[in-house]
């Protein structure tokens, strides 16, 4: 079966850039192409879309194939274009960024891909196609959006103390923040709630633990 | 002549959301559709991808061939792909969004479109397609981005005073701004140099005139 048309189609793909935190350090999500172009290169977990498909429905199809990762939180980042961007044909990209708690980061890699692994952000493999620029946008993007919105919430676990939540933010904006201004902003903003809870942490006093009130919604802070 | 492939392959469109700012207003370019589907109704300026070009030189080649309009800010907005957002076959539109200074909106429309014009705002026509949703993410965009970048520099006139560049944050923002905070705060960013010259209006003291400095440079304000 062939399908023609009158002029000229690219395919269309999506490509999923999934962030999370683990051991102190901003990991993405990779997998290891099994087949040609870039056979045995690690890339973006994608693929191409289904002509009746929706755009994230495509995205969240082909993560959850290739590395078993779902029920996330995803955005579209950027649609990459570029007319040499893939050997095989004009290949448009839709591309997407998503951020899984650090307690939800198990995977189970699909037979689309050969294998799949989280990868420290500052020590990535040689990555195929464009996928290397697709990432350093996503992590712009959600170092920006860590300014300005209250995404970040999205990458952490159900529940966690205060150092734990600035030691996310320092690391997504690549600086140290002041511990008390820090406590005074994020607990201004009305977003956590005490969990009644404390933990202790070595020699420490224990440190109340909090939960993110209304965890799926996302607001614009000033 | 025919294209063929082995799987169905979806078409791709650019369409690009034009502001400026006329009669104090916020207004937007749109063309008069010549064709089916939705010939007579009004749409954003945009059409197919070439297949060998890059998605915002096609952007830029639509626009100038429908409008006339060049040489603009334009910005990547989101990529809209439902399954039945076309009638004629799946359609993937590639959006973007740009400024146009308010001393260059003259419009040459060319055989593309059977017209086209600036309409403000709040007082759009029936739009074809989902042009009514790109238009409403590209006005929002638009307006959080004054918010944390010096974007709103793009729909400037080469010069101007304060009080009416504090009327274009007004307009965006929808909200009054203190005049007193507003010029501390803008020349407090370094971006705008004196031109030497002072404009009257009505029984008002004299306004100092404004230039932006690196106008093509848009940073991120905190």
């Amino acid at each position: 079966m062939t399908y023609q048309y009158a002029y000229p189609h690219p395919a269309v793909t999506t490509d999923v850039a999934v962030f999370t935190l683990q051991n102190q350090q901003l990991q993405l999500l990779l997998v290891r192409r099994a087949r040609a172009p870039y056979a045995g290169s690690w890339a973006l977990p994608g693929g191409f879309l289904d002509i009746r498909e929706d755009l994230e429905a495509c995205a969240r199809r082909e993560l959850l194939e290739e590395t078993g990762v779902s029920d996330l939180y995803i955005e579209q980042l950027y649609t990459f274009g570029h007319p040499e961007r893939d050997p095989r044909e004009r290949v448009i990209s839709v591309t997407y960024y998503a951020l899984v708690p650090s307690d939800r980061t198990r995977l189970h890699p699909g037979s689309d891909a050969a294998d799949a692994a989280w990868f420290a952000i500052d020590d990535l493999p040689d990555l195929a196609f464009d996928h290397a620029a697709i990432i350093e946008l996503a992590r712009e993007r959600l170092a920006a959006k860590t300014l300005y919105s209250t995404i970040i919430f999205q990458l952490m676990p159900e529940t966690f103390t205060l150092s734990e939540l600035q030691s996310v933010y320092e690391i997504l904006r690549r600086e140290q923040l002041d511990k008390r201004n820090f406590r005074k902003w994020i607990l201004g903003l009305d977003r956590l709630e005490e969990t009644g809870a404390k933990r202790r942490n070595g020699n420490h006093r224990p440190a109340k633990i909090y939960r993110v009130k209304n965890p799926g919604l996302i607001e614009y802070i000033r």
